[in-house]
Parts: structure tokens; C-alpha cells; sequence
């Protein structure tokens, strides 16, 4: 049995109804032109708290008892799941305790204590954050949202895609960035338990590619935290049940360079009109580095986050 | 007899469907707590041609004979009406020379060239660009297609309201940016016709404030060729027509500075993940500037355009 379902998927969209935003599909025929096909992207970057996460988080807390909830969430981010929990502990009227590596960008420190979480530090380079979180988890009695490797968790960042195919209709290609692959494996099961015939591709940074390399030794491979600039691709490992459902169901896992990202980045703001980080650019960064062979098909593409702060954006960009 | 009515812009609407993007309502709920009212933004800048000007521009053109489409078409525009002509033209394999000053942003006299037309370039500050459009049509036999006083044009851009009342749900307010008025006229027809209650404000640069003159002194005002960031909003004189209907609809028109302009784009890149053009910005301008009384409203506000470069943007919020 997968860990998860299209029916799993298929609930944590009756869950998010009214609650996320229903983004929208952006279409440019300058980008079809550039791709050398029909291309959708979705546009998460204009989800609720600025990425996909809040889906997930969302769904993982409003499954939860009643009792259990009512006595706080934790979690442990580099940043956008970190604004989701914060914002969805905080419509389910709970408290988040949030741990956040201390080289965060500031951007998304700020938005989570702005959604009214306690943020706590820790050096990503020499503590483990999963250990940390469920220490602080115990301690205070609250129940850890984790950022990928949980049903709950998958199951909701699919309605991204069961949303795409429903708007872009039937999709030949489903590209996602992939980190801890929560993402990734929600978007597979829900496209391939919508259309089998789909192919869905997943995308890392060229020094984040631990999903690439797992996949390809058949095992979950621990690399070192990857020095890229999409921050929130730098999972050194696959989720135990992301990885299960990915070795399943992805076609292959690309990778792309920074300046890939920034180019990608520069062509959704130019062209698009639309602000995406780092690592939400990564899907679209592959298309338009030609990786993935799409000449003339229907490509569904996840533009995953656009929290990105102005200062560190023109950074990027000089 | 109003110069175009809800029925002429509901035609409009039928010609444009499956061409014009239905362009995304985007909302915020750190924008609805900054404005204290709940703010609908219709992301025109998500349009064909990175701005609402496609929507008049292909209505008008649609609705030419065939022998005189063929011929070609003319247009004078700043910039987006250029773009937007272009492509409109293109797309019904008909020839556009576009007349644009020659200190328009380089990056549309690129789109415009981009989109197939040809440009002639003229110095807006000693030129009559009118007669010159005027002079240019009738030597070539084009149809000159206006940027705003022509009942076409207006009704094809009030579909951008029809859609936003359709997806909102029932406002209170509407605003948008008001350079010659077409904008403006088209929505104030297409709001108040659904809704007769709803109040329609219009929003100018401080120095391009041609329109508030003249409904202040109940005629057609003309004022010098305003300096603002604005480059969309630098009508000297509102149009016959526009001003025939906007003196009859807005409730008001407010004015906002460039620091306001800026502030705005910067509030819509960093919260919203939208890139705006300084005109484009105008309205929600007005709003973060508390211009408008709005407390507890649903307030629709129209971006009008994001047809600004990275460059130049970098150079505005600098």
C-alpha cells in the first residue's frame, strides 16, 4: 500500500475549500515559444503565506483531535513550511512553536512571527533540526508538522496539481520542484490517479540532488547541506515515505544550476509579471534549460513559492 | 444617449472569451489589514500584453470590416494601447504601425516590435502625437485605432470589470487608474450597469491630474505633459468621449504621488508577488495612501499593467 491516495488528496481538498487560494493557471505564449510547447504554471507563489505549504500544514492540522490541536503545533523550516504552520495553527485558533535555521531569510522570519508563531533558532550547519523539533515537540506537549514526511502533509500539497489538471485540463507533463519531496509525491498521486498516463518530472538544485541520486541507487542517500540559493530546496535527504512514493511514481528528477534558477526568476518577472524565489522557479528553470524533452506536449509546471524579499531579489538579479 | 452602455460592453466580453486571458482576482489578507477592507485586485497585468489595453484594442479591431482591417491599422500610444494594438493586429493577420515617443520605455518598444508591427517613433513634448497618428492613417489608408476615446475601445475595457464583479461577488467600491479615461469609462459602465450602487473612483498621478480638473470645472482641462513615473497615466486632456461618460459615473478622483506609486509596487512585489507598472499601481496606491474611505468594504481595485522592465524597476525602488 502507498502511503497515500488520489482519495487522500481528493479530502485535503474538501479540507482546503475557502480556506487556500484556488491559484491561478498563468499562461504566456513568449514562454510556449521559448519551451517549444504549451505550458500552464501554476501559480503557488500566490498561495496563502506565498508558497504550496500551506496546503499541507493546513491539512495536517485540521485532521488532528480536537484535544490534540488545542495544545499547540511545532515545526521545524527553512522558511515557507514555517509560514504555513504559523498561519494555519493560527486560523485553527492554536499556537506554533516554530524552529528556523539562523541564517533564514529575513523575509520569512518576519512573516511568521507576523502570523503570530514563536520562532526559536538553531545552526543548520551542526544541529539536527529533527531532532530538535521533536525534543521541543515533548517537552512542551505539542504535535510536530513536519515539513514533508507525513500522509497528511503529501496528501495536501497534491491538491496543487488536482487543481492544475482541472484548469489546464489533460496535461501530457507535470514538473515540480522536488526538496524533501512532499510536494513531488502529493502531485504524482494525484496526477497519476487522475490521468496514469501523465509524466511527472521533479527538479533539484545541481547541488541539492539527493532525490536524483536516491532514485538512481535505489536507496535514500544522505548528502551534505547543499550550498545553493533555493533555500528551500536544501534537503540533504528524501523523506522515508516521500521517497517511497516517488521511486513509484516520478519519471525522473532533473537538476539546475543557481544561474538557471536566477535566469528562470528574471523570465517570470520580465515576461510573466510574476515575483518567484529561488526554488519555486526550479521546475520552470528546467524547461527553459531545454533538460526535460517536452517539444510540443502540454506541460503542467508548479511555481512552487515567491517569497523572495525585494532586497534579496535584486541581489539575485545583478 | 451615453456614448457605450453595459449591453456594448457585454459584446465585448463575447469577443473577447478564449482570446483575453480572464486575468486572476488576487487577494490579501495583510493588504485587506493594511487597507482596513477587503480588496479585490483584477491582475491586468497578468493580461495579454502585460496589460488591459489588449482588451479594447482587439475589441475595436474585431469589430472592423474585413476590407478595412486588412488594410491595416494605426495606433500613438506611451506604450501599452502600442503593445496591445500590435497584438491584437497580429492576431488577425492584419499590419500595425504604432507611433510611439521616443522616450518610451525600451522594453516596450520591444514588445511592440515583438508582437510584429512597425514603429515610428516621434518626440512626445513637441509633437502632436494626434495629428501625427491622424496624418500617418490617412497616408497609408490604416485605421487609426485610439487609445481610449473611441466606444470600442472603452467597452473592451470594461470587461475587466464585468469579470471582477462576476468573480468578487457584489462590491462596494471600485477604483482604477484614469490616464485618458477609457479605463475608467468602460468600468464605470460595466459596474454601475450591474450594480447601480456601487461607487467608481479614479485615480491620477498629482502632477497628470487633467481629469480631476475637469470634472472640478465641469469642461475638458488641458495641462502640460505631466512629469511622473506614471508613463500609462500621462493624458494632457481627457478624451471627448471618456469624459462624457466619466462625468456622468466616477464618484471622484483622487491623485497620489510617485513616492506613493513606488510604495505600492513595492507592497504588491513583496506581499502579493505581483510586478506592476507605476500606472498600473495607481489604485491600489490611492488605497494604501488612505485616500479613498473604504473602512470595511469590498473594495475592487484594477492593476492595470505590468509592462515594467527589471531594470527599470530596480532603478525605481532604489
Amino acid at each position: 500500500m502507498p502511503p497515500i491516495s488520489l482519495g487522500d488528496v481528493e479530502a485535503a481538498a474538501r479540507r482546503l475549500e475557502g480556506v487556500a487560494h484556488r491559484t491561478p493557471v498563468v499562461t504566456s505564449r513568449t514562454l510556449d515559444s521559448r519551451a517549444g510547447a504549451r505550458v500552464y504554471l501554476k501559480a503557488e507563489n500566490l498561495q496563502r503565506g506565498g508558497a504550496f505549504k500551506f496546503r499541507g500544514a493546513y491539512n495536517k492540522i485540521s485532521s488532528l483531535a480536537d484535544a490534540e490541536r488545542s495544545r499547540g503545533v511545532a515545526a521545524f523550516s527553512s522558511g515557507n513550511h514555517a509560514q504555513a504552520v504559523a498561519l494555519a495553527a493560527s486560523l485553527h485558533d492554536t499556537t506554533a512553536v516554530i524552529l528556523m535555521p539562523e541564517d533564514a531569510p529575513p523575509a520569512k522570519v518576519d512573516a511568521t512571527r507576523g502570523y503570530g508563531a514563536e520562532v526559536v533558532v538553531y545552526d543548520r550547519w551542526t544541529q539536527d533540526r529533527e531532532a530538535l523539533g521533536a525534543a521541543l515537540a515533548e517537552e512542551r506537549g505539542l504535535t510536530l508538522v513536519r515539513p514533508y514526511d507525513d500522509p497528511l502533509v503529501m496528501a495536501g500539497q497534491g491538491t496543487a496539481a488536482l487543481e492544475l489538471l482541472d484548469d489546464a485540463g489533460d496535461l501530457d507533463v507535470l514538473v515540480t520542484p522536488v526538496g524533501g519531496g512532499g510536494l513531488a509525491a502529493g502531485c504524482a498521486t494525484a496526477g497519476k490517479g487522475i490521468r496514469p498516463e501523465l509524466r511527472v518530472y521533479g527538479v533539484e538544485p545541481e547541488a541539492g540532488d539527493d532525490t536524483r541520486r536516491s532514485l538512481a541507487e535505489g536507496r535514500r542517500v544522505e548528502i551534505p547541506v547543499p550550498k545553493t540559493i533555493a533555500d528551500g530546496l536544501q534537503a540533504t535527504t528524501p523523506g522515508k515515505l516521500t521517497f517511497e512514493v516517488n521511486r513509484e511514481l516520478l519519471d525522473g528528477v532533473e537538476t539546475v544550476s543557481d544561474d538557471e534558477l536566477v535566469a528562470a526568476m528574471g523570465f517570470l518577472f520580465d515576461r510573466c509579471k510574476l515575483v518567484v524565489e529561488p526554488s519555486g522557479a526550479a521546475a520552470l528553470a528546467a524547461l527553459l534549460a531545454s533538460k526535460l524533452d517536452v517539444e510540443g506536449l502540454r506541460v503542467g509546471v508548479i511555481l512552487s513559492g515567491g517569497n523572495v524579499g525585494l532586497a534579496r531579489f535584486r541581489e539575485l538579479m545583478s
